[in-house]
């Protein structure tokens, strides 16, 4: 086995330092030395579900980069010295027919995740990259393309991909209308994609004070939700709406903004939602969602961020102030995304 | 004023026979006699929510065919004796985006229906077609093809248009894969109309006793939906799930059924609808509903029709006989629609 440090749940909501153990390399496993961690939204509630001791243990972080340090014998895309980028998946079935068309996110036996997921082959539970170091089949490594900050490119991992997965299934390009509620992780990045993909973009949120903001990151123009005459004039307006607001909320008014035929996603809020199926009738509205990404996409997306200097707008902090990010991204506190430096955890405690 | 004589609900959910009066024809109506309507469940949920003598008449009726009678002096489509049909919309503002795309069904002002609606000229309710003479502007009749039955095609104007636009909007045609779910008026009519686009078309009903229906409609397969071992090899596989069960029920179920980025559309209850996000995301499917149709749409079906040789499927009953309709269409019993044959209605009573 190998040795390493982390962030671990500890119970309530918190996360202590532990050390952990890494498998020994297989043959397509790669080591990485986790530099940067991008903090997630599902790390907050990951780490609010753990019961605290005597549980199986969390450590937290799915969007990471860092450096190549070892590499098995059969590793044949990675050498010592890489820069690498890794998700929110580490692994999947590879034989169904998503694994197969390149959507190992919809994996049907389930893709193995980054943490909490349960290796295939040893049976034990995926332990995430809140942590100096991390072993990963070189199948599910992207190498980071030159001329991408380490630390503002790790959110793009699973922020990134997540947004990058609608806007390309819904062919969003030169002439869309895109619009996006909320201004968090996801809706900024989803805001400087859509401005790149060509699309005349949109922030929709609830207050006036972030039409600074969405400017600066590109958009075109800012709607505030809670203003009922300017969301009454953009009535069917937007080919495509990304909802990433997290805490649930009626869909209604922003499916009144999409145009006919077109989309409301939702990536924020994942749990049950209520629709008039009026609100869909009338213009003939879709309502869809979307999360992660497939190997290809990701690449893709990887590239398309070097090509166009895109990565997250990042707080970088050393990883011993995550249960600071943890309260901080709770009360919204964050523009946009935390990451986390582990270099930290090489100094003694 | 015009004299006519046609059904008009008289609370309970009953219908009685009315004299009716219709307005004196405009320079661009045309006089239809009608002779055929179909029965929607639409029509039976109007006169059930009907309080009776002392409100405002219901008259139902929207998917109807018949001959011209008369013609207003600007008239130029259509001439005495022709055969028309008309559907759940006769008028529409004509100048929001959607009248312009040739979707008057959305239109933002609301579409002017058959009955119920209020008339822009005159502020008159208007009255459906459970009534020998109907007075419509020219531009929202259709010439009823050669070759179509009168009888059998006047469901084709709600029905039929109902499950023609998702059809045509989701781009169904050779290669596609079509689940239509419950074997009404408007399941069958969605079978022969994906049939003839050259959808592989399944049909999805409880029971198993509709195979050899669903066959003689043209599906190439049944399943049933209390199996779960049928469902469950089922995952994944539909572009296009068209749900046409017209009771409140559980989505999951054919939501599993969609393939990656296909649809569940729903066309038969159209209340309030529960959804499970994650349902959407794994897979990237997408809900959406439509129903009724624009003008082109419309015009565009009779044509395929024709070509197609396609009718519904109907039970054509003299207009006295409509409170028995109503009974058996309330417990299911008719296969697949019942249309009205309104000559009776020039007999004296």
């Amino acid at each position: 086995m190998r040795h390493t440090t982390g962030w671990q749940a500890s119970g309530g909501g918190g996360l202590r330092r532990a050390s952990l153990v890494r498998r020994d390399l297989r043959a397509d496993d790669i080591a990485v030395r986790v530099d940067y961690c991008g903090v997630c939204h599902t790390d907050l509630h990951a780490v609010a579900a753990h019961p605290g001791p005597g549980s199986p243990p969390v450590v937290p972080g799915h969007e990471f980069t860092g450096v190549v340090t070892a590499t098995g014998p059969d590793v044949s895309s990675f050498d010592v010295g890489d820069r690498v980028a890794v998700g929110n998946i580490v692994a999947s079935c590879g034989t169904c027919d998503p694994c197969r068309a390149g959507q190992e996110n919809f994996c049907r036996q389930f893709p193995m995740l980054t943490y909490g997921g349960t290796d295939r082959h040893d049976g034990m539970t995926t332990l995430g990259a809140f942590s100096r170091e991390y072993v990963v089949r070189e199948g599910f490594a992207y190498h980071l393309p030159d001329g991408l900050d380490a630390a503002s490119a790790a959110p793009l991992l699973c922020a990134g991909i997540t947004v990058w997965e609608p806007l390309r299934a819904l062919d969003v390009g030169p002439g869309s209308r895109v619009a996006v509620v909320g201004l968090g992780g996801l809706g900024h990045l989803a805001v400087k994609l859509a401005v790149a993909l060509g699309a005349t973009t949109t922030v929709i949120t609830r207050s006036k004070g972030k039409a600074d903001d969405a400017r600066a990151l590109g958009a075109h123009e800012t709607l505030v939700s809670s203003d009922p005459e300017q969301m009454a004039a953009a009535r069917d307006r937007f080919d495509v709406v990304l909802d990433t607001i997290s805490a649930p909320h009626e869909l209604r008014p922003y499916l009144h903004l999409v145009a006919m035929d077109g989309t409301l996603s939702l990536l924020g809020h994942l749990g049950t939602v209520s629709v008039d199926v009026l609100d869909l009738l009338i213009g003939r509205k879709h309502l869809s969602s979307a999360g992660s990404g497939g190997r290809p996409a990701t690449a893709e997306l990887l590239a398309f961020c070097a090509r166009h200097g895109i990565t997250a707008d990042v707080e970088v902090l050393p990883s011993g102030r995550i249960n600071d990010a943890f309260d901080r991204l709770e009360r919204g506190d964050v523009r946009y995304r935390f990451v986390l430096d582990l270099a930290d955890l090489d100094a003694a405690r």
